[in-house]
């Protein structure tokens, strides 16, 4: 995480301050949940309460934390301050663990509210950019080389509908780290009751984790960030297709270049992609981060700690810099400069080439058989190639050609419409009726 | 993939036989489907079926492919000398990737309905021996270092369910690539009606993909694997679980040893948990698996080819590697050798200092100053850990102790009872009454 | 590995044969060594060497190790056929690791040796091209976007000169690798003498390990995979390179299509660039290795067997691949088909505009301020990029820009010979005297 | 990189101030070198010196670079404010990633020098703990379980030859990013003399780079990471060494602990390794930012700027992650509390049955057949394990065995000193003659 690729509303939840809170949260609904059951007093419980607003002073916590070696304990003693004597009945029959690992997982939630959030905001600006090119003709490419005419929009649909995908994988994400264990030393219970973890559970929005062992086991978190992984590689197809479309020979769309950004008039040119390529090297870390998330499933009987400086660096580092791309992502989409002119030239590239499939197909169905078809195509195509002819002229004075098929039905092997015929179908298949209103 | 740690059934999904085999029935479907619509001859959508039952010659198909350098069409040659002249509507309005990508999804989805039966066992594996050791008091660990008691029981439970929960993750994966594309050339449905791709689907037990642009998207696949490496990363949290317990000083659980076994019995300590330490390396390879496949999503605009030849290797790599490990660590379960007199012997290694938090809590909830109970506590543990005395006696001999303890109070918090009494809590978390019909 | 992507040489070191012809030879020094100390009788040794020429019978020793759970108890086993009573004094006083890790890195060197002659011939082809092309003018591009003219030959001197830096890094990687270890059950020479260790590792071209424990350290493999990911990376730089090259709109070089190739002159431009593609792929596969071998090197105190089921997969996978990619760039290198005509079509596209920058320099240095020098070449460029005039022709008919510049001096600025007169300079530090006689 | 896993040093050289005061040398240099040919006026070179104790405003550069949207325009604009009109003459004939570029190799160069004296710093440590227990002997194990006898030297031995390869390996990786280029827009030097790039390159203790296409290629920096994983790997084996080593069962050695640590004496057993489960965390961390800079080789045509994002991240996280790191271990040995009790009497958890290999190899050596050996040994080792006898004793009283040994030969093979005789072997070949001055 660096403040270059940050956004500060997801830069808060990994704040000290905002764990501290969560921390005490947590405490304070325990000792409810323990007054409840008559182990600390009611008027314990109450007292817990008169920290609701306090704020706490994290150079202090931080400086405590410094003599004791021991986080938990520092926050405890300067929660004390504001509690009284009655401090004494916090974290009752708790193991730190339940507390650090609880807050973990409240912060990766609302982490991934945001990335959901942004996710929507995403999918939003890909529907209207999308219906906005619905049938803007344009080449589709297979290996980078001019296959048959698409329509920009099918592209937008299709980043839509993959990030869609996505967004339902955070979800099914964010659901399995929202769990809550407040367990004791090693998950047994022993000394605290399992409706106290229920009760922390409901009340932080949480499910109770059906067996934690001091933690909560990280194949969820494992989980979690391969998920940003795969978003992120997401990310990276678009901001690639982007790149390419950019680039000086094809310029069918740019990233939006404002007026007053250094250095663009004099070369008009060159206008650089570096939103996207910077996703691309931003999609490559959040990805990265998937992997010692992987490697921390496997701790030591009921728990090592070697998870925890990997994920005091990944949790915040995949999240905040997964928002950023998004939102940049979103940006880029929301202003992107399409060039439907660039986008014609292209297709006509090689004055009609594009058709050679379709003309041989219809000679097929006239009953020529396929070696022969090919043959004709085959001859006049060449032409065009070396020659710079155009091809719909060299099938109109092939007598072989004429023999088998009318001028109107060369001409109708060139119509755009036979591509774009479907672009409603895949439309309909993409933006179901239900979406309707989120868009 | 090596045969050393391959399973017959999943390397038959992998052979050419079976490639070629879904390779005809795509083919053939799309022909009725053609044929229905009128494309195509209701006889020779007929015709094809005459190659139902025909064996593909693989040694044939590959050396056509020698010369025409091209695999789908060497496919299709040698797939006519079955059907004869109408073989040439076969494959009509279709591109080579329509069958490739349907086809790698059939192999996916018949993968993984082998990975959940396999998880399905390991579960079933694990709830035994989990039932078998609910009671069986062991200590728990953190940080390798003696806790407080847990049962042996509730490891195994723990890992049932973090199996549980790999298994619905997989079956939500294979839900995602369980998807059809017959699309033709950039996706456009040009040259081929959506309805052979519905019709292709409903036959291949697939869903149509919304938007394929040649290639079905590999967001799918990314997620695909990424899940498997989240399954053996918990395969290898197991594993190293019971290295652990098998190490010589430790000695709780091991594998099991078949009499005939080479060397054992001169050094009959020298068991070595070889089987678990395999599944450890081949946690790391299906891991690894995850990152080339997350890579090959950013594929260039409507396609590129490079995921090709990482999919040709992890496709059978990771699904083989996964299923030997799975049936490996069930069979390590089924049969692992369980020490109860060891983990006895641990847990009473200290005398007694396991209970050391216990009778702290204790003091303090007779009234005792938290610094008061710790220095009571610590005064006596201190004399277990150097002098080797016995906590208890130490303890009943303390007139500070006994001031605010009877003896009966004291030896309460030697009572194992008091960790184990939520185990029965903890079971019914995991194996929840639906559960049991499979289990 | 996949018979598709793997050359015969590379593989056969891998075969079963080839590792007990090196197990042998291990064997049979170490038995050389014991009988010069007079451990073993000179007769034994003798008598080892009968086997020198036998041909092991893989499927018998694999039907030993099933019945013995052990793979150098087989070979042993097997062996003792062909050495008589004798061989009992094989083996004397070594651990199986002493056969296993000192043919892993036999193999390894010999792998190695492959893969140095593949870099060469793979840099003799750039350089022979490089040279071809080195005055072959092209624009250069950064993010995509004209930048300013370079030739095609510093391409391919870059290419050359990063191969050859990996070529120096295999080098050393493999003399990383090369070590033996003949020290016994946990490396303390307790039952073996040093002087075995010594004679082995000199008869197999090896170092001896300073210090092994039972197993040579992994810190050695991880390095050389390492190395392996980094040689695929610039594999893939390169591929990359060829395929933006090659796209329809670009097309500036291309991959060799060969006559027969079917599906070409139908689509003449249809000509993808299928192999640079599939090498793309094969990188992500041979990075993706580098990790578990990572993985490997924190083995339990002196060894578990975790790393064992790594490498028999990325041992073969990972070198068999690179061989083949590096063969494959290789053959990509040699044939492509340059197109200096496109290139000079695509450094004009602009009609001048990329010469404005040295324009604007060769402005300020007739003593126009910074802002001036731009806002002359903005206005003159502007027309260019607007209404397709030519950069030249609108300087030379601007009053305020022909007050300082004759139109000779603004000619001077168009002349791509200033891009080109550090060519020599640069192939001078790339391919030095020294390497004369290498190419 | 986070405050808590971070040492001051190392972070400065991450700081904006640094980076700032490096593109000032950087460019003050190349006024030198431009100067000297005569290209911009000598008294130009010597105002830009001026600048040479200025401190840089962070915050005001930074407010510039939100306006103009360019890191290095914002810097000379700041910079413009020390020197004057001469100003304009700075930068000329440079482009932006000659400066930024050579800057950050000159950040890795001084990261590389911090980590290669940390890892002085740390092989001392190994060598003086090595020396110290180099005869204190110790059971060695493989998978975990109990071998042959070894030294606690030897193991601290094998750590330091070990962690000395790595030093090696990154002093290599060092000379290899310690590269300058100053090349111009595409490497061509069109604009400025390569002798500027040799001047700077001299004066910032740098070689030049052959070949730079704008950027310096990323082969370098992906080979230097690739390394650092490969250190953090090393630090891993022996965190992981120390972690089983503080098992409660085994407790041959621990972490310090110092007297105040919170928690330790009332459970005194419960002193957790949590020092080296941090550097188990930690080197995942390093080893996963290898893989994104293996991503970053793969740049397009002659740059794109997808690398960047990734470096502004691993650059510091990398080399500030890895510095604390080799730190923090080096602490942890340097105190590390070593118990050679406890070491005996692991040794001795089966009554002699670790040298049950040894009385076989004996018992052979006088003609008793491998087969016999095996059974006579077997049985009293079976008496040993399951009824709890010493193993000598057990011998001494076989009739089968006292018919071919006599006590005194029996008890010999219990002689601990026949697993050290080569320690001084071991010894010698690590800590060479040359290395004295240096340890």
């Amino acid at each position: 995480m660096i403040p270059r690729y940050s956004r500060p509303e997801m830069t808060a939840i990994w704040s000290p301050e905002t764990k501290f809170r969560i921390w005490f949260e947590i405490e304070a609904h325990a000792c409810d949940a323990q007054a409840a059951l008559g182990v600390i007093p009611e008027s314990a419980a109450k007292a817990v309460w008169k920290a609701k607003d306090a704020e706490f002073d994290v150079a202090k916590i931080d400086a405590i934390e410094r003599e004791v070696k021991h986080d938990v304990i520092a926050f405890l003693t300067h929660l004390a301050e504001f509690i009284g004597p009655e401090a004494r009945f916090v974290h009752q029959g708790m193991t730190s663990s339940d507390v650090l690992d609880t807050c973990f997982n409240v912060q990766l939630v609302r982490a991934a509210d945001i990335l959901l959030d942004d996710m929507d905001a995403l999918c939003a600006a890909l529907r209207r950019r999308a219906e906005e090119h619905k049938h803007t003709i344009c080449i589709g490419r297979s290996h980078g080389i001019h296959a048959e005419p698409t329509t920009f929009g099918l592209k937008l649909a299709q980043a839509y509908v993959e990030m869609d995908r996505n967004r339902s994988r955070l979800a099914q994400a964010r659901q399995e780290v929202a769990t809550c264990a407040i367990s004791g030393a090693v998950g047994t219970f022993a000394n605290i009751d399992p409706s106290v973890e229920a009760h922390v559970a409901a009340k932080m929005g949480l499910e109770t984790e059906p067996v934690s062992t001091q933690v909560i086991p990280r194949d969820r978190h494992a989980m979690f960030f391969a998920v940003l992984g795969v978003v992120a590689s997401s990310i990276e197809r678009i901001a690639i297709e982007i790149r390419h479309l950019q680039r000086t020979e094809v310029l069918e769309a740019e990233e939006y270049f404002s007026p007053g950004q250094k250095g663009s008039s004099a070369m008009p040119h060159k206008r650089n992609p570096v939103l996207t390529e910077n996703l691309t090297g931003l999609a490559r870390m959040v990805r990265a981060y998937a992997l010692p998330a992987m490697e921390n499933v496997a701790l030591w009987h009921e728990r090592d700690i070697s998870h925890s400086s990997v994920e005091r660096m990944i949790g915040p580092d995949a999240t905040i810099t997964l928002d950023f791309a998004l939102a940049r992502l979103t940006g880029v989409i929301d202003k992107l400069v399409v060039h439907p002119k660039n986008m014609e030239r292209n297709l006509n590239q090689f004055r009609g080439l594009v058709h050679s499939q379709r003309v041989m197909l219809a000679l097929t169905q006239k009953g020529v058989s396929r070696e022969d078809a090919y043959r004709l195509v085959q001859r006049n195509a060449m032409k065009v190639w070396e020659e710079g002819a155009d091809f719909m002229d060299e099938l109109k004075s092939d007598a072989e050609v004429t023999a088998v098929m009318t001028r109107e039905e060369i001409e109708a092997n060139f119509d755009l419409g036979h591509h774009t015929k479907h672009v409603e179908t895949i439309f309909a298949r993409v933006f179901r009726p239900e979406d309707d209103d989120a868009a």
